[in-house]
């Protein structure tokens, strides 16, 4: 295992820290490490908590800041926070006028969430992410996974809390932004979790996992590596088959997200095919965003994340933002 | 060779494509793919032109926009660009009040932007950018390589010319941003370049490359992996002997940036203990980014740059940027 740190066990409290240091006129830290919070929060907004496992930075503390998140916590490497974090995290961030929990689809994360819900009390609302279409089975109970989509249901979310939307109203956009984003992803590599020290998987040097969860979970199938265009070709017609309606697409946002160890100018490239893809099956990119941000620690690979784009919509992405990892219009 | 890529051969030129079109409110490329320039260029401002070899993205081509660059030309992986590409880049962002180009020192780079310079004629000026104290040799003819602080020379320069200054007063900004600016990196795994398609040199999966360059030159040693505090402590100390005055350094901006394959969290790490080392050094640090910005392909590791910081340098630095890869204030 090749990683700056000084012991495995302390990386996620040593990374945060020093997120916290580099980016303390956004953001601060809690003394306690539970949560990253907004540095200015505002009375009489709703409060958009969110937070997971740590190793996806720079989700979610990277999105902490006006016109997104009031809070995240982030648990131990993919790990979920514990409910108390999340309790503490809401209290701190409290604006007076309800609060609002985006919870990525995993169990301990739903389950953790839905009791930091019922704690935190009424005026307590709950969105859950589920844009993976890599292993969509709505058979499964579990259901869909929530990964890169994430960052884009924050933003909108985030873009309406900050003009004054209710919670009503937020608890309606939510689910309506989820089902406007789909998302998939492909790993050339594997990652390493520092306290394991070893790949959590192994991968040939000719070889791609095709709809590689964000936490290294096996994905639909494991195949020779593909050129960029059939990556593109293949994750894009994933992607738009899951999203409804199929025909008269239109508008889209496309984000195309690295998985960390991926540099910029393969997803430069990744950005241009699935573009092409995407416009072969009549759907125009009118919004565009392309980096590192749902990351899988150290593991290679990319994800295409398609957001079916309204007028509304269109417009929250466009909102101002200053966070650490995505700012723009302020 | 695992890649995001249809041919080696045409990597760059697709990547650039793909950058252009996600960032096509930003910027412009040129249809023969010579020059990435500001879609908005203004009359009677210093036009900034920089550039180099391609596979350090975001640099040079993620900097152009308002308050940094006016164009960059990039060359082909590791390869400088063409003075003519340079001449091109020029005229189509003139703005008539002369042009200033910024090199990194390397041969091939500053023979073509010399050569440009004179092609562009009277009016033209060059700053060299050499920040890299790993093989620090004022007797070497070649002199420091310019690595991960020509960002900041970009950003201060940019900032200059934007509130008017002009190329005279440019031409000594430059050498001061300049000489307040000194990097040092490490590598933790080597870079393939893709028209090669093995690994730029080996190294051992317990060692670190100290000192490496930003194509993955050698660096002044080799060693045993070391914790993220050694590496700072180490990082740091050589950069500061190499700042004059090394007495009351005071107020400093701190960029940890990634090689391209390393993760956030890891930097994240590393900026926290940069930062507690300068402060041991007597430096508080001030203003502080961290990221990948000046990348060398896929390679793992991080370096350190720090700038002695005075009132203008810090508020050329705080000055509203508008491109891909920075945006703040705007």
């Amino acid at each position: 295992m090749k990683k700056f740190l000084n012991s495995p066990a302390g990386m996620q409290r040593e990374s945060l820290a020093g997120f916290a240091q580099a980016w303390h006129d956004i953001v601060a830290l809690d003394p306690d490490g539970r949560f990253v919070r907004r540095r200015q929060t505002r009375a009489g907004k709703v409060a958009l908590i969110s937070g997971g496992g740590s190793g996806h930075e720079p989700l979610h503390i990277g999105f902490v800041g006006r016109g997104m998140l009031d809070a995240a916590c982030p648990g131990q490497v993919f790990s979920s926070p514990t409910p108390d974090q999340i309790v503490q995290a809401a209290r701190a961030v409290d604006g007076g006028a309800g609060r609002l929990l985006i919870v990525k689809n995993y169990a301990g994360d739903r389950m953790n969430f839905a009791l930091a819900a019922e704690l935190c009390g009424p005026g307590t609302g709950v969105v859950l992410v589920d844009d993976d279409v890599a292993l969509a089975d709505s058979a499964r109970e579990a259901g869909r996974r929530g990964v890169a989509g994430t960052l884009v249901v924050e933003k909108l979310l985030g873009a309406a809390a900050e003009r004054g939307d209710g919670l009503e109203s937020l608890r309606v956009l939510g689910p309506r932004a989820v089902a406007a984003t789909r998302s998939m992803g492909v790993a050339l590599t594997s990652c390493t979790v520092p306290t394991v020290g070893r790949p959590t998987f192994e991968i040939g040097a000719g070889e791609m996992e095709v709809g590689v969860g964000i936490h290294g979970e096996a994905g639909s199938r494991r195949v020779p590596l593909m050129s960029a265009d059939r990556i593109a070709r293949e994750l894009v017609e994933a992607v738009l088959a899951d999203l409804v309606p199929r025909a008269g697409r239109g508008e889209v946002l496309l984000l195309v997200n690295g998985c960390g160890a991926t540099p910029l100018a393969e997803l430069y490239l990744m950005f241009g095919a699935a573009s092409r893809e995407l416009q072969r099956h009549g759907c125009r990119v009118v919004r565009s965003l392309v980096g590192n941000f749902v990351t899988s620690l150290d593991m290679a690979g990319c994800s295409v994340t398609v957001t079916r784009l309204d007028g509304e919509l269109a417009g929250l992405w466009d909102a101002p933002v200053q966070t650490a990892a995505l700012r723009w219009g302020v």
